[in-house]
C-alpha cells in the first residue's frame, strides 16, 4: 500500500520503518518541524513535508501518529484528499474521526516505543477498529503485513486497553524508579534489581500474574509489611503506596501456593 | 564444597541445583516433611533427612533456606554441629545467627524463584555478609562458583534491598494483575498486553528507570488522568492507586523527553 504518516514522533517513527520493512510504500512524512519530517523520510524514502497542504494525493491511507490532543485539529486539514484516515491512539476513540468522515479507523499498535530502541515489530499487538466491516478487513490486512499479534478492538475496549496499560507499563516503570531510589541513598547500584525486575516479567509470559502473586502482603506477613513501613518512616508518599498496594494485594490474594 | 541444605522450597531447590551444578557436593536435605527432603534428595544427590538430629558431621557449610519467622527457631538445633551456619534471607538480619555463634553469615539470592520455573543462575545477585572477613571472603568464593554477580552488603543494605525487591517485584507483579483484571472485565486476553510488559522491563536493561518514564501522569496529560479515574469509577481501591502513583510521578518527573 501506499501510505502517508502524519507525525514524526516515535509511533510515527516504529510505524513507518514496520511498514517499509513489510514492502509497502511509504510516500511522505509530515511534521510541522520540516527537520524532523525529513529525518523520518530519508530512513524510509519517503518524501519529507512540512505542510498539511503538500500532501501527495497518490496514496491510499493517511495515518496520524501525533499527541492525542492535537487529532482532533488536524482531521478537517486531511478530509479534502478523500482517503482513509487512521489514527494510531489507545485514548481517543473512532469518532473523534467518524464526526468528520466515514473513511475512517483505528491503527492503534499497543506497545512503548523509544526512537533509540529497537524491537521487533512482529510481536506488537496491533488493535484495529474500522468505522465499517470493509475498512475493518482493509485495516485488518495492512495490521498483519507487520505484525503477529493482530485484534480487532472497539473504542470502548481500546479505552480500557490504554488504562490497563497505564498501571502495566507506566506505574510499573515508577516503582523500578522508586525502587531505584531507595537503593541509590542506600549506595547501592540499580543493578542489582534488574535481573529480578526481568524475571519478573518473565514469569507472567506463562502465568497469570494473579496467580504468581509473591511477597510479604501475598502472604500476610504482619511483622515484614510493619518493618518496611518503619523503614520508609518520613516517606510518607512511599509509606502510602506501600500500604494501598500491600492492602490491594492482601485483597485480592486466594491460597498462597509457596513461590518466594 | 560439602553443603547441607536446611528447607525444600523454592530457594532451598535453586540454589541446592545450583551448587550441584557447579560441583560441589550436596551432602543432606533437611525438612520437617521428610517426603520433601527426599524429593529435593533424589534431584541433587543427597540424602534427605527429616529430623535435624541426622545432621552428618561431614559437611562445611549448613545453608538455611527456610521461612524468614522459623530461622531464629532451627538455629540453636544447628549450633552443636560446629559448623558455619548461613541464612538465606533479604528481611532477617545477621545477628539472627551471631546471637548464637560466630560462624555465621548470610547467603541471599536477590531472585523471585518458583520450583516449576528455571533460570541461569549465573546472572542471580548473591548478596554475601560473613560475621568476619574470613567467613566474608569464603562466601564470597562459594558465591562466585554459582553466580556471576556478586556482592558485599550488610544487613541494614539487605534490607533496604529486600524492601526495593518488594516494589520492583511484588508491587509490579499485582498491576500486572489489575490489568490482567481490567481487561477480563472487557472480554480481552491478558496476551494482548503480554509484550508491553516484557518492552517495559526490557527497557530498563540499559536505562534508569526515572529517565524513560512515560505515560499520561509523566505527560502531565489531566484529561487523560481524569478520564482514567472516571473509567474506574466504582473501584475506589484502583482509582486511590491510580491517584496516587500518578501524583508519585508528577512529583518525580523532571523535563519530559517525547517517548510515548
Amino acid at each position: 500500500m501506499r501510505i502517508t504518516i502524519i507525525g514524526s514522533g516515535n509511533v510515527a517513527t516504529h510505524l513507518a520503518a514496520a511498514f517499509k520493512n513489510a514492502g509497502h510504500r511509504v510516500v511522505q512524512v509530515y511534521s510541522p518541524n520540516i527537520h524532523n519530517a525529513a529525518l523520518l523520510a530519508y530512513h524510509v524514502g519517503a518524501d519529507g513535508i512540512g505542510s498539511l497542504k503538500d500532501i501527495n494525493v497518490e496514496t491510499d491511507i493517511i495515518v496520524v501518529a501525533i499527541k492525542d490532543d492535537a487529532i482532533k485539529e488536524i482531521i478537517p486539514s486531511l478530509l479534502p484528499y478523500g482517503k482513509l484516515v487512521v489514527h494510531t491512539s489507545g485514548a481517543v476513540g473512532l469518532q473523534a474521526l467518524t464526526d468528520h468522515t466515514a473513511n475512517a479507523g483505528v491503527f492503534y499498535p499497543l506497545q512503548t516505543f523509544s526512537k533509540t530502541k529497537e524491537l521487533n515489530f512482529g510481536d506488537v499487538p496491533m488493535c484495529i477498529e474500522g468505522a465499517d466491516e470493509t475498512i475493518t478487513k482493509q485495516l485488518e490486512e495492512l495490521a498483519r503485513t507487520i505484525s503477529n499479534n493482530v485484534y480487532r478492538v472497539n473504542s470502548a475496549q481500546r479505552k480500557i486497553l490504554h488504562l490497563s496499560a497505564v498501571f502495566a507499563c507506566n506505574f510499573t516503570n515508577h516503582l523500578y524508579a522508586v525502587a531505584e531510589g531507595l537503593l541509590k541513598e542506600h549506595d547501592m547500584p540499580f543493578d542489582m534489581l534488574r535481573p529480578l525486575i526481568l524475571e519478573t516479567a518473565d514469569k507472567i509470559k506463562a502465568h497469570s500474574p494473579a496467580t504468581v502473586q509473591t511477597g510479604p502482603a501475598a502472604r500476610k506477613d504482619e511483622q515484614t509489611m510493619q518493618a518496611h513501613l518503619n523503614m520508609l518512616e518520613g516517606r510518607e508518599d512511599l509509606q502510602q503506596i506501600y500500604l494501598l498496594l500491600s492492602q490491594d494485594i492482601i485483597k485480592n490474594s486466594n491460597v498462597p501456593h509457596g513461590d518466594k
